[in-house]
């Protein structure tokens, strides 16, 4: 995934990061139904992803600095956590909630309640930098 | 690019339409730009996208209600303009940018003026509108 970046724009920036069909699926799965292990993203994804593609994303994601991975002993699986950058994603994921609700109506009411706007979004994503960031979570991050 | 949801959640629905690499690089160029032709969106674009990518999503877009394409008469190019549908996207945009300028901070200062949220965005938005929905703008769109 690390290459020579298209153009030094911002907005081109994040989507050679997070352009495609599936990154942002796989993030919202994290941060807004908090799965962290490979098999449970797998299997409880509602868009089917595949076993290549998602394994392909998490390394893509870790190499990217989104994501950090801490192996299990024991031959358990590793988990995923979010890291402050992964974190920065939320917004974007909301704001394409919102165009997604209007571009498909029929989709407004399944938005996950983690990316419902209003009210405490802000602590939301301080409670996600506690979970993911642990000791390392800044007391807030604007 | 018609085909059956992955799901119904409208995160997913907006990727279906705006997941890869190119899509919302031309709404920007569009959006943030000014540029309405097949042939500048092809010349000025920064990223240095390809005649075959831009006109098949051009076509996309405008089959997902994003874009209008306007015919020229006398063997001119036609002219693009934005939907409601397609302004809607302008938020996703510049929360794409922001999150582009913490992955790159070299990129931060390359952000189009346009995005730059504050002050008067909702009036910009609302410039849009007329600039590109004409007699059919909304008074105002939340």
């Amino acid at each position: 995934m690390i290459s020579t970046p298209r153009s030094g724009c911002p907005v081109n920036r994040a989507l050679e990061v997070l352009g495609d069909r599936w990154t942002l699926i796989i993030l919202r799965d994290i941060a807004a139904y908090g799965r962290r292990g490979f098999r449970e993203l797998l299997n409880a994804n509602d868009e089917g992803i595949s076993a290549p593609v998602l394994s392909r994303r998490l390394t893509d994601l870790t190499e990217a600095g989104l994501l950090t991975k801490v192996e299990s002993s024991r031959g358990k699986q590793g988990r995923y956590s979010l890291t402050e950058l992964g974190i920065r994603t939320v917004p974007v994921m909301v704001e394409l909630a919102r165009f997604g609700a209007v571009f498909d109506p029929q989709a407004a009411g399944q938005l996950p309640s983690f990316l419902q706007q209003g009210g405490d979004f802000a602590s939301r994503l301080d409670e996600l930098r506690q979970e993911h960031l642990g000791e390392d979570a800044p007391a807030s991050a604007g």
